[in-house]
This record gives C-alpha cells, structure tokens and sequence, in this order.
C-alpha cells in the first residue's frame, strides 16, 4: 500500500483539497483524504469530522474548526470560503475537510467557486456519503432490485434552517420509491406529512440512524405515521439520517454490525411481505 | 497512518467483506478496502474493478473474476452468491469487491441475503460511488444549494437489461431537479423523452461521464433533446454515468481535472442563467 501511496498527486503549497472525511469511522477513509491529512499546513474541518480522523495531521498541522449547527443560518459560509483564499495565498496546503462528501448538501461547490473567482488552485476529494455508508452500517442498502429502480437524497432544510420551499415533496414521494434524507431530524413531522400527502402509506418502514458508523452509531425503526413521535420519545438526535422506504425492512437480514453483538439475523424480511401481496 | 491501519477490523477466515472499490481512481479507496485487499484469500472481483487496484492483493490471492456486461440478463448472480458462500466455507478470506458502492445499484443486497442465508458472516464496505465521484472528478458537484435541493439516482435498465418499468420518469422529473443515471447509456434517448414529456426542457444541461476518475475519462457536455444524437456522434461508450440538470453547467468553474491540463475556468457559470432569468 505504501507503494500506491506514493504514487497519489502531493498537496503542494497555495493549493487547497476540499475533501470529504466520510460519515466518521476513518476506515472509510480514501487514501486521497489520509494522504492530504498527512500533508497538510492547515486543516479547516467541520464539526461533523471525527477527532479519531483530526488525529491522523501532521504534529505541526494547524486545526482550525469551521463548524456549523445544522437547521441554523450559516452566515459564516462566506467566511469560511475567504479564509480558505487567505490561507492559500499564503502559501499554505490547505485541507478543507468536511463530514461525509463534500458535494452531497455539504456546500463544497460554493467553496470552490470562491477559490476560483480567486485563482486559487484546487483539488476535490469525494468522500463516502452518509445517505450511502450510514446506511450500509445499519444494514439497509440504498437500493435493492426487489424494492426500488430509483433513490432521493433530499435536505430536510434550506439557507434559512426551514423546510426547503423548493423541494416537490409529493412528487418525490411518487417517484422515489426511497427517499434518504440529510439533515431532517428538526422537520421531520412535517416531511414526513408531506410525504404522506403525497401519497405514502403511513405504513412505510423508516429508519432513523444518528452517528452512523461511530462507535455511538444508534439506529430507530418506525414508520411514516409514527416517525416524528417515535424521534420525540426515543431522544434520538442529530447528525442522523433518515430513509424511508421498503429497503428498511432489509436491515432484520443485514444488520452485519448488529450481527458482531449477537444479533440473530433473519434471512427473508421481503417474505412475508410478499407473503401478504401475494395471498 | 500505518497505526491506525492496525486498528481496522481484521478479515476472518470464513468471512466475506462485501466492499466497493469505487469508481476507478485507487486514492478513492478506503482504507478498509485496502486493508481487505491485502488479507483476503480470495478475491471475486467485477468489470468494473481497475487492474490498479487488483495489483494491492497479496500475490498469493486467488483473484477470480465475476463481471457482467451492462444491460444483459444476469444469470450468473445467483452463482456468484454461492461461490461467496463455498469459498467461505473453505474458510477463505473472502472479498467480494465491487465497481462503486455495493449497495448503490449494485446487487450487494442480493449476495448479502445469500450469505445470511447459509450463515456466513460478512461485512459491508461501502465505497465511493460513480454518482457523486465520478461527477466530481467531471467538476460537477451532485447537488449546490442554488440549483437543487434534491437529487435522484435512477438505474437506466433492469434485469432483463429494459429500461425499467416500475420507475416513475415523469414524478422524477418534477421531483428531482438533478437526476443521475447508472446504466443507461443504451436507453438514453427513451428516457430523456420520457424526462422531457414530465415537463423537463429539451435545453437542460446534459453531461455523460465514462470511465470516471479513471486516466481515460471522457466528459460530452450535452442537452435532454440531444443527448442521444450526441452520444451516437461521440462514440462514448458504457461504463458512463449521465446527469441532468443545472448542476451541469457549474462544469465551466470546477473542472479542477481539466484546470491541472491548462483549461481556463469561467468563476460564475450560473451567473449569465441568473441574468437570463432576471432580464
């Protein structure tokens, strides 16, 4: 490995990799994104990124926390974006580092517009997508040929922290047979109504999954009807992710990590559903 | 990072790691990936998977190939699976790598539910896929905040190699304002029509992306009503991933990729679609 290491594109000076750190254990590191740790003058990371990951910079690195709240105004994106300019210019390698993919609802092209209106070069380094990883963690896979052609990843808020005005929820809820969600937990009644409006059962398998792949990963199943209750009084909070859709049920087969503590997974949860359609 | 490689999970004999090699470049491996790499026994690996990352195996692994061709009935899967579960049986360290992620249009679900079902164990590696990668490495970022707040992944062909039945083009269309599509070079021009008679325009931006992240990826920059004469004209061929959308023309600013080979970027592709609209 060390070999294929060395053959990976150095960060030189003036540049800035704005890479994605994944959804938090760092074995789902890319070897782009160690490299650049290792490389590093500055590392401006997210609050999403793992302390387990910042470990991996140089002694002399220097960390600079650029986090965000989710669900609030981020009046400091232009900050941030003029920060990674500045460093640059001073001749820093410059390692942006964001939680999960820095182009899947993490504002990386908004960052790298900046840094080209300012002529500063720069590399992208993508990064493993909650929506896909998280949930592989908890044993539901994104896509199953028996459940769904198509997937959605929506944000469950806008600039303002609300509900995204923008989003036609009915018309997702009709063409996307799963629909993970990034950031909804604060919403999620409302989604989940409009979701329902738009013509899903009540009934539809969600899941919640916050910290996925930490050693804090917890992981809720419900329903539509019941999500924003079952949130409530499970105390569940973010950074979660939420799927909604038939491939849910696949985690009583799929639960690997479950499986590591012991649990009994079940072969066929499609069955017995099918069972029902066909009976 | 050779400490924190040691942290990683070790593969078992008689255990398979059903991981995802993403889409070509070795540096967006993940660690895991790599650490399987070097341990397993065996490694059944697709068309997908690049000979730059079949060189990480030990050089006593068996590397036994199992690729499908797009768009052809896939026979074979159900023997795949239970070669996963024979080698296991063997007691291998067995790993199953994938183009991609396994579980994004990948039929890892499939194989996985195999394993349960003649308890094997097994672990899920998620990687890095096409869909959000493969863009970037094009400069298309899979979602920016003034363009949408929603993307769908659509397979464009199923089982029988058809463009699927059970997806709702015309709910994706308005649901979805960037739709990335796996697979469907082959039916590109029944699809965009079907986008086109949901009420997408015939002028939305349109690039295909082959061999993604790879020495010889090739970007077509194209529209929906001419996706199809462009394809046949360029003389692009699978594996590709298509997108749709406003996204396509941020391609002007973050083509970071081409910017290393000398291409000029333009800092506010949107600008002159926002004076357009405005004017």
């Amino acid at each position: 490995m060390n070999k294929l290491f060395a053959t990976l594109p150095e960060m030189e000076p003036g540049w800035v990799w704005l890479a994605g750190a994944g959804p938090g254990d760092p074995g789902l590191l890319t070897l782009l994104a160690v490299k650049a740790l290792g490389s590093a003058d500055v590392i401006v990371y997210d609050a999403l990124v793992d302390q387990s990951i910042l470990a991996l910079a140089r002694p002399e690195a220097i960390l600079e926390y650029a986090g965000k709240r989710g669900g609030k105004p981020s009046a400091r994106q232009p900050d941030i974006s003029l920060r990674l300019v500045q460093l640059a210019r001073d001749g820093k390698r410059v390692l942006r580092l964001k939680g999960g993919d820095p182009f899947v609802f993490g504002r990386g092209g908004e960052e790298a517009l900046t840094l080209v209106e300012s002529g500063v070069p720069f590399r992208i380094v993508p990064g493993i997508s909650a929506g896909i990883g998280g949930l592989a963690y908890a044993g539901i896979p994104v896509t199953h040929r028996e459940c769904n052609s198509a997937v959605a990843f929506v944000t469950g808020h806008d600039a303002t922290g609300a509900v995204p005005d923008s989003v036609d929820w009915a018309s997702l809820a009709r063409g996307a047979p799963v629909i993970v969600l990034y950031m909804a937990l604060k919403h999620i009644g409302v989604i989940a109504e409009r979701l329902m409006a738009g013509g899903r059962a009540g009934s539809t398998p969600v899941a919640v999954i916050a910290r996925a792949t930490t050693d804090q990963q917890q992981v809720l199943e419900t329903t539509l009807a019941k999500v924003e209750s079952s949130v409530a009084e499970s105390g569940i909070e973010p950074p979660a992710m939420v799927v909604v859709g038939e491939v849910v049920r696949l985690r009583a087969a799929m639960d690997w990590l479950g499986a590591l503590d012991g649990r009994q997974l079940i072969p066929d949860p499609l069955g017995q559903r099918r069972r029902d359609q066909t009976g």
